[in-house]
């Protein structure tokens, strides 16, 4: 690739990158948006909308970049919650290394690979035309003494590396302990999830697992509530919701017509009566399905089982609890907000199967994505392109164009394709039987995490040229950039966390780190030998030992706590409640707290609060 | 190697097996013997010597095999507990492994391998001069139909050796729980080790464990036991145990020579007198040392934590007790008998180090072992031989030197450096920082397995022929052979058990056939590709993978219940104590039962129980 080429896809970027932040800038500002841009300031009715005009509206200023930037972890924490300031953390960690990891390269490495004469000279008076080779290790001679240049970066990145992870690791530790200790008492700290609940004939699951708490925790136990198999009835509220939808837009909205020809004979059918009576008929179906799946005959061998305190929430799930270590499983209680009802297979061997069909799926799509991975690469390769498509010849013949294409079009398309990559791993994620929103969307996380290491890394790499792609991952922060792609002003105005996992999803960073750095440090070791410095390569060695030993480390000191919390945090914060007036009324709300929605009363109104629309029925629709 | 040399080395097998048959056969009915065949016998006094001479003594009889075998599980239960009656199972596991690939190999691939015309016919007339490729598999040509017999005496044995396993695991587990109910009260199933206890300043290890424990387990705390550096003390005691032997030895033996003649000047000293002095000396230092051990400045920051039911300790094992998980670390006490003093580390990251140590070592080991094993590699081929040493020329054309040398000396020669090696690993896991004697055994076992694996397959096997060797493998039952060395007689009259795991080790088996079975199918896999058999090849690809996942299932079905007991059983067992009588005395002793026995009061007779002789003190010695 030559400058010109890099240069080309650095300006469209850096173009496209002021558009969008003077867009965003004057569009933020228009009234008209304030449900787009800050829905949550205005549910909470702390912004009023502004209508009169004002020059100032179309002028774009940077302002809300301060305010974004200065937002203090406190504030950040009691808005938005203990997620979105690891989120934020997990920015700052990653350009932070970007910095350090930039100063070294172009005021080291750059300048010392600009000094070598492998390939040739630089020319300064056409920059733009020298192949980007000059600037990589490429340049440097075989035995070269400037290669020990490289081997201190990689010695320097990975010290500075791993000490912010074990910085940054043990910080997030400590605020995860505060977090708890500052919460209100929440349902899922008291409950836990048994799976795989044996059943004697004669008695219902509801039975079992009431006998069996009162049996073996009986000091401890509170309530408990199965779940039932409500896919049919999940499927007729989605139905009667859409129906609903449609019902209050049509009168919302009075200059649309009301009637419309039906059918063949072209009845004028009043359209809100017609969808009404359609509700109607739903909601009896509703009704004859929610007191069937209501029966003992509709229950899931799995159940929530609630506690009087979290440590006898925590010790029943740490225990073992049957002689078969396939029934009575045990997870912690996912946020009832983030049950993930539709999938609640409750046989063992139906989850682990999944569980392998979906690991076979992930392969199979890791494999597949090489066909557009290959196509890109002929992009980079203009005379092969004119070879495929004669007719191109003309305009790839135009220096811009050709300058596109090879410089910015390879990596537009690749990005194109990896965005149809997170979909499919969720989808995926979500068939495997995890039982809550967070964990499908961590799952798929990392699904698409391996998937973008192994095709950006291996596949390109492999099929192009090694030393080129070095530079990329002798900046290893590309990988969390991955996880955190949002501006932070999105977490104040826009999303409110619909669940809280308090940090949990920080050691898929940590793993990512490390991975990068061991990556870092083989290939450092493959280029010392390809350029004949055996020393650099042999001194390299103890590094990734070094390395995985810090990972293991800390894996041993701070992964527990982002498992499960210890014996002494959940005690401690039991007593604190022991004496607190408001734990009764808790109780009694914990004991409906996992109630399937589908089993609840129906409330239409449920889904459309931000139209401040009353609670109705499908009668008050039809007047 | 030629039939001859294989037929020579059974041969040669075969004699020393009657000869050492006959000999035990004879020996063990000489009264003077009792003490080495049956001393527990004696030690119960369930056996008289019968000093009257018979025929019957000289004559060898098989009677005691009958005798052996006819031993039912339940005798072997309670003579000598359950890891007997585990290890006689592994045993019969492998004779059934071996019968079943036996009988297969010798009734069906045998005579499909001869039938081949690959090689040469075989000359039945001169059989002992065919080689013995004609048998293998390497007789059948390429794409041959036949290999199919090879095909699916994979799939047979893989299928016969999978529902063993989890046959053998089930009943096993099964045992286990029984064991567990049927065992009096013992004190390392109410008592967990808890190392790297941190200390506040101005506090003392013990007060701290009592503060910690009185916080968060009140109701089911007992007591603990810190402990003590007591290596000093330790080798103290080591000197005056031998010391107190030579002593008695003297008393014992009236003819030996009472004085000496002692130092440069020659003076007669009453050796008697001479020992007793230096044994009170001994003691004296023993006196100050202990009194100095028992200090709190001398406490490690490890301790024994007993509780007042089996599950109050479960629970504070199976829980992470501090938010700094390298703090407060909790693992199953051993029973006190099986504790290693010697060695207690108590930091975490010394423990930790020492562990990497030994890992290196033992690779370093492996590979050193190469050098013994390409030696033997050496000697089954004789040209080599005589270049090497040529004065052994006229001795090797002599045939049955020639075959001895071939065909029976390279495994004997291997067979005693095998020896060596578990030795060095035991003394190796010794120094890993295992708390007790089973641990350590354990570990250097697993050391072991691996280091054979290693060494006999893939040294062996890569250095000489593939083909050749494969026959060893289609016939797994090797390595739990390795485990299984011991006959039952033993059990029953000779050693009595020093500690229970009930049968904790069964794992180890049951993984290392898994990984026999794997690198059977490995193995064909490559072999069909060798023979271009394609469609052999792809079909035996499934197996490995549903191999492992049986494997995966066992883990999850089985492998729980041998790491820790599960809620049920313990709250169980716990309520079946509740109105014994007897437990208040049990907690009493409880307190005491992990003393470290250095620091108890000094009892010689403590190791001299078979010799029946007083509780005896120094003074007492002396007269």
């Amino acid at each position: 690739m030559l400058v010109s080429a890099l240069l080309t896809s650095v300006g469209i970027n850096s173009g496209l990158c002021v558009l969008f932040f003077t867009l965003y800038s004057i569009l933020r500002k228009q009234p008209t948006n304030y449900e787009v841009y800050i829905p949550r300031l205005i549910a909470e009715g702390s912004s009023k909308r502004r209508s009169h005009f004002n020059l100032e509206r179309l002028i774009p200023s940077p302002g809300w970049v301060k305010r974004a930037w200065k937002l203090s972890e406190e504030d950040l924490l009691s808005t938005s919650g203990l997620d979105a300031v690891v989120f934020m953390r997990v920015i700052t960690f990653s350009l932070r290394v970007f910095l350090f990891a930039g100063v070294i390269g172009i005021f080291v490495l750059l300048p010392v690979n600009c000094s070598g004469d492998q390939l040739h000279d630089i020319d300064f008076a056409d920059l733009s035309n020298n192949s980007l080779d000059v600037f990589t290790i490429s340049n440097l001679s075989s035995g070269s003494k400037r290669l020990w240049a490289h081997f201190s970066a990689v010695y320097l990145v990975t010290a500075f590396v791993c000490y912010l992870l074990y910085y940054e690791y043990k910080c997030i530790t400590g605020k995860r302990i505060d977090f708890f200790h500052s919460t209100k008492p929440q349902p899922h700290q008291f409950t836990i999830l048994v799976r795989s609940i044996p059943v004697s004939a004669g008695s219902s699951v509801s039975e079992s697992v009431e006998r069996f708490f009162m049996e073996y925790h009986p000091s401890t136990y509170l309530s408990h509530m199965v779940v039932h198999r409500s896919s049919k009835l999940q499927s007729l509220i989605k139905d009667a919701k859409k129906l609903y939808k449609r019902i209050t837009h049509l009168q919302s909205e009075p200059n649309q017509p009301q009637y419309r020809h039906v059918g063949f004979f072209r009845h004028r059918v009043d359209l809100v009566d017609h969808y009404g009576k359609k509700l109607e008929d739903i909601e009896e179906n509703m009704r004859l399905e929610r007191s069937e799946v209501s029966l003992a005959t509709q229950e899931v061998r799995a159940a929530f089982v609630s506690f009087k305190s979290r440590y006898g929430a925590a010790v029943a799930f740490h225990m073992k609890q049957s002689i078969n270590p396939t029934e009575w499983v045990t997870e912690l209680a996912p946020e009832p907000n983030d049950v993930y009802w539709p999938f609640f297979s409750s046989s063992f061997m139906r989850r682990w199967l999944s569980k392998i069909v979906v690991i076979v799926a992930c392969i199979l799509l890791t494999i597949l994505f090489l066909i557009p991975v290959l196509v890109v690469q002929g992009l980079t390769n203009l005379n092969q392109l004119e070879i495929w498509f004669p007719f191109l010849k003309s305009i790839l013949t135009i220096t811009f164009v050709s300058q596109v294409i090879t410089g910015y079009l390879p990596s537009l398309i690749l990005q194109l394709f990896l965005k149809i990559v997170p979909p499919i791993m969720e989808f995926l994620s979500s068939i495997q039987g995890y039982i809550c929103h967070s964990d499908i969307e961590k799952s798929a996380c990392n699904k698409v995490l391996w998937f973008t290491i192994w095709n950006i890394f291996f596949a390109t790499v492999f099929s192009g040229s090694v030393l080129y792609q070095v530079s990329i991952f002798l900046d290893p922060k590309h990988i969390p950039a991955k996880l955190a792609s949002a501006v932070p002003a999105q977490f104040l105005n826009v999303y409110a966390p619909k669940y809280e996992t308090a940090g949990k999803f920080w050691p898929i960073v940590h793993n990512s780190m490390i991975f990068s750095l061991v990556l870092m440090q083989a290939i450092a070791i493959g280029l010392f030998t390809l350029k004949k410095l055996p020393l650099a390569s042999t001194l390299i060695f103890p590094l990734p030992v070094l390395t995985l030993l810090f990972n293991e480390y800390c894996r041993k000191r701070f992964l527990p706590n982002f498992i499960a919390y210890p014996a002494e945090v959940l005690i401690k914060r039991d007593r604190e409640d022991r004496n607190d007036p408001k734990m009764a009324e808790f109780y009694d709300n914990l004991v409906a707290a996992y109630q399937d929605p589908a089993l609840l009363p129906i409330q239409f109104s449920a889904n459309s609060d931000s139209l401040n629309s009353p609670l109705i029925s499908a009668a008050q629709v039809r007047h």
